[in-house]
């Protein structure tokens, strides 16, 4: 393989709350061939999600952080260029913790799945098809258990995770209230994604507006937010209700550790159950997860929305760009080769 | 039958908080003969019991609260003196919700269950053979689910509810961690109840005092209090663990709703399992508890305390007295025909 370079991003100092674009730098290193065990890998597309902020937060978390000067964490798809390992062939479409760099020289454990579907974009092995659809449906089917006729509430309703949980939920035959914020959002959680009713957090009277939508209380909650909306969903689970504990976005940080109103009461009094969920515990049923996830969407039952940035020039402000809300669907970077 | 009288103990005022001696009266009123579907039964013992509070308190609890001007609800053990019905015989022993009464005549569907244990004192029938026992038992190993080796966690370790927690932990493996109140307690955890620890939440450097007892974290959670003690423990849980919801004694009033730590990031980072128990929930599985637990009593290793009170007069203050915390074991009151 002749030498060659490529940019990689990576983390310059770490951010008290959420990264933004200064504590990153783009550096352009030399492409180092791969020895037995190892892949290079000329990613087509970069992930960016809310997780992240985690990944390099210095603690408190289920994974190490992110080391400074390191490249950062991240999920992409991309092809096999060189491959030292007889798992994996060049040209082969993969899935894997190739971090935010154009070209990823990677030992093969870093592969997540092969992806098989290509009859559909590969970008969606990091979004419906990937850690957010895989997460929604493994933690909605597995924790959440939403019986047809059921209410199901979602937070963060429109987002690449909530936005499949909803769909899910539909399909197993619940009815779906998505809470989301802001007008637009709660159109596209209508029109777009089926749910039944969906609330802006952002207007007043969000407990009422809840209690309202739900009449007959809350059979599974999808937590993907913590803070104020799950304040106000609690008090309306029904008896025997399941909460989803998935996501924290509402919290802004864990240092100093946050208030909240006591939920044990809520707990007991309505026999509820409220469980985390971390995807990584559950690799052995991504590839069902996926199968069953792209036969719903080949059948036209479950949609997504993306919000593609194009180019490794856009990865240092598009952590901090989705906690500033200004994407709709599931971000993905397009790196020049796709 | 000849018209006979008997003394109950009334509701007369609805406190804020624990109810003291002042909101109940002792009345005395002739005992209605039963009729088609009922008993007349005699009490030899009436419990007395935490969740009493909760049963007087006008809203957000899981049953409806007790009325002003009626007898206090309460579980009581006693002997069948007259009966309407076919399923129950002069002189059958039975449990049920007989409230607090010297003689209650009530419709057979009170009853909870037939004292078959002969051989043990029908007092056990309201704590370690009743709701209090039933509970522990249910809730451990249908919530708690402890495995061998495992550390499990225990708050009011020395209390009725918890100190069986704590037991058929151990007899099923697990290393027992208790949580108490003052040294006497510390010590019955230990030489009495057979906890691998016990730790003094009243003494200082509680949450170093638990880090220190589970050096491989807390696989299960056995919470009778919420409060500063479970504050404490969620710190602590380690990945998987499971935390049972079984009371909230250390939260004096929920009128305005108290706050606390957030929950939700422990949940999700250690993928935990959060689940209240309310016993009535399980009443198809009480005489199957029953049967374990009394076989376990006869073989020795499930111990338990009592603490009796003398006659109804001592009812009014019994509940008060139980939040002083001046008991060690079981309270129950005996009455004169015992």
């Amino acid at each position: 393989m002749v030498a060659s370079h490529s940019r990689k991003v990576i983390l310059t100092s770490r951010p008290q709350g959420v990264a933004q674009a200064e504590n990153f730098a783009i550096v352009e290193r030399e492409d180092r061939a791969p020895g037995a065990g190892e892949l290079l890998v000329e990613n087509l597309y970069l992930s960016v999600e809310p997780a992240m902020r985690g990944w390099i937060a210095d603690a408190g978390n289920y994974s190490d952080p992110v080391g400074i000067g390191q490249v950062m964490r991240a999920l992409a798809v991309g092809r096999v260029l060189a491959s030292g390992s007889s798992d994996h062939a060049e040209g082969d479409l993969v899935c894997g913790w190739f971090g935010w760099q154009e070209r990823a020289t990677v030992a093969v454990d870093k592969v997540i799945r092969k992806v098989p579907e290509n009859d559909l974009s590969p970008s969606l092995a990091l979004g419906v098809l990937g850690i957010n659809g895989v997460t929604a449906y493994l933690a909605m089917t597995g924790i959440g258990e939403p019986k047809p006729g059921e209410t199901v509430v979602v937070s963060t309703a429109a987002g690449s995770v909530g936005s499949a949980a909803g769909q899910v939920a539909s399909i197993l035959g619940a009815r779906t209230v998505g809470i989301t914020g802001g007008p637009a959002k709660v159109r596209q959680c209508i029109d777009e994604f089926g749910y039944d009713a969906a609330i802006d957090y952002r207007a007043e009277g969000l407990a009422e507006a809840i209690a309202e939508a739900c009449p007959d209380g809350v059979n599974v909650y999808y937590d993907n937010t913590a803070g104020a909306i799950s304040d106000a969903v609690y008090p309306q689970l029904a008896i025997g209700a399941r909460v989803v504990v998935c996501g924290t976005a509402a919290i802004a940080q864990w240092d100093p550790w946050p208030q909240g109103p006591r939920i044990e009461r809520h707990l007991l009094v309505k026999r509820a159950r409220m469980q985390g969920f971390v995807i990584f515990d559950h690799m052995d049923r991504w590839d069902a997860a996926v199968a069953q996830l792209s036969a719903w969407i080949r059948d036209g039952r479950l949609t997504y929305r993306e919000d593609v940035l194009e180019g490794i020039e856009a990865c240092p402000d598009a952590l901090a760009g989705l906690y500033r809300g200004e994407n709709m669907g599931k971000r993905v970077i397009r790196l020049a080769c796709a």
